[in-house]
């Protein structure tokens, strides 16, 4: 059976590299294996007194992130910690308490910077709020994909085959975990 | 010379418990010190595509940072972490590059939840986006104003003594700090 | 097929509360679980330079970790991360590179503390740990004991039922979690 | 008036990068500043029982970390977290409650480590446990030495210019931001 998997990138900019690498991620998956991407653009910022009220946006995406069997982030880093954009879509579908979208889903991330961290930062604080959504990430291989100016091409395709070849084994093993985490 | 704090709250809704925070600090700061709070409502979602295009709201909001000697940040805990809102409000005042509002500015922060810890895990995700921003927060006391559905009463007034101590305290703190900062 | 869990406490005072946790975890395992404690007293302080030279100690401690089916650990909190003893005991059973001891294991914790916080930060801190040794923490329910100085009696066992009843689902979801990775 | 750095090294082993990034920084410091090396091999782990009966050792380190105006940590990683090693001295002196060698000192870090990271994670993991400590660490420039073995000369000597450039940077503003500490 196949596995659908999820992709939300935490930046909104049209030539954002981690949408990039995202769509290169599209590329590398498993055999039986799909990745849709979520255009997260259009989220309201959370406010609780609309929790109950939800934008067909919100809607649209907490059915898309149901329907999926893993979801993989592709996170930019800001300030040293996961962008509001990307926190805040991941807020939007947690609520309201109960009805969170995210709950026991498998997760990986992906993330790339002009820095040397490679998102890194960003990446152990999304890890820290998947203990609360309940979420289940893989451990290795981590993607920081660093310095990443030279390592995509004019027309964004991702050329550096080091980064193409950490990308497939995630996939590979983030569809193993969820398969695992199905089977039981 | 009198201390201008700015006090920022991370949460948009009406009856909110961490600007029900903000608003008992107001009545508890030292001598020779004013605490503005600003309303973050309305600041769009971090776009580098528009940062160098910024919403008269952007202008707004980087001017009154600007012209703060010190930050408080009320803050609630979303899915163990900082909520999307307050972190993309830090984001936005933080570019374009080489553009930020932040810089340098002490800062301390109160949260306030209905669970046991406070809202700590957001507070800590915070100190580490400091580091990057180049703010200097104080050490202590920490505010985790915690299970604080009964600290409050149906007109908002902060009623917990302990917690007023506290914060009072953490204020008288964060106007020595600055002053220290601003002499040296 | 029974499960076999492996308790390691990071205090090595006499009347720890962390271990007396621990002890009242061993009277709380489901059906079908045993859970041994390891006295980490008698580890040698890492050092790089004898690592391919363990001391009986440190063999027999990696032996006792392989052969358990989990592990827990119960964790004191020093200056706001992990105990040094603890995470020293941690570094050593994970050396030499490629032969570490944790590897796969399933994993959670408990945390005693006299403040409010429960020994949250140290064990968010373990976490990030746990990524590089790809070990597998169960989500919740986190046990965080607080204010735990009139939750044991004066032979030091557990009196408070709230915490008990929460170490007991804890337990049977590091059994289950446990079964599920293994039948994989 | 001069200002005296202690320095610490969290790795015991003879050949440590981090040791040879330490002894590098003590040719790098500012006019009118010292850097002495505290040796941290013989301190005893860490029990609560024992904390009232220092021994020589743990006392004679607490002497130097008070007489001196500031503290250089050099890091390595282990398990993405601060060594225990390390850990464990901070610990030592931190204690008996109330009696911190610590307490008000100003702080930086350097790190050296084979991976991509440079210690990052360790080091923020540090500057969780100086908010409890009480501590004033320099928020930058960071010192991640990334990919270290070949930054080195057979000798111990740090040959990348880049690296020792930020070393001597991290030094000045360490000892101008103790300065400003210690003059307001």
């Amino acid at each position: 059976m196949a596995t659908k998997i999820l992709g939300v990138c935490g930046s909104l900019r049209k030539q954002s590299f981690n949408m990039m690498a995202l769509k290169a991620a599209q590329q590398l998956v498993p055999a039986d294996t799909t990745l849709d991407i979520y255009e997260i653009v259009g989220l309201p910022l959370f406010n609780q007194d609309e929790e109950k009220n939800p934008t067909p946006k919100v809607t649209d995406f907490k059915a898309k992130i149901r329907a999926a069997d893993a979801i993989l982030f592709a996170t930019p880093e800001y300030n040293y910690s996961i962008p509001g954009v990307l926190k805040n879509a991941i807020d939007v579908a947690s609520r309201p308490y109960g009805d969170s979208a995210w709950k026991d889903k498998p997760v990986a991330m992906i993330g790339a910077s002009v820095g040397v961290l490679g998102t890194a930062r960003a990446q152990y604080h999304l890890r820290q709020s998947f203990v609360f959504l309940n979420m289940y990430p893989i451990n290795n291989p981590e993607v920081f994909i660093r310095e990443c100016a030279n390592k995509f091409d004019a027309a964004g395709n991702l050329t550096d085959e080091t980064a193409k070849g950490i990308i497939k084994t995630m996939l590979q093993n983030l569809v193993t975990h969820t398969r695992k985490l199905k089977a039981a």
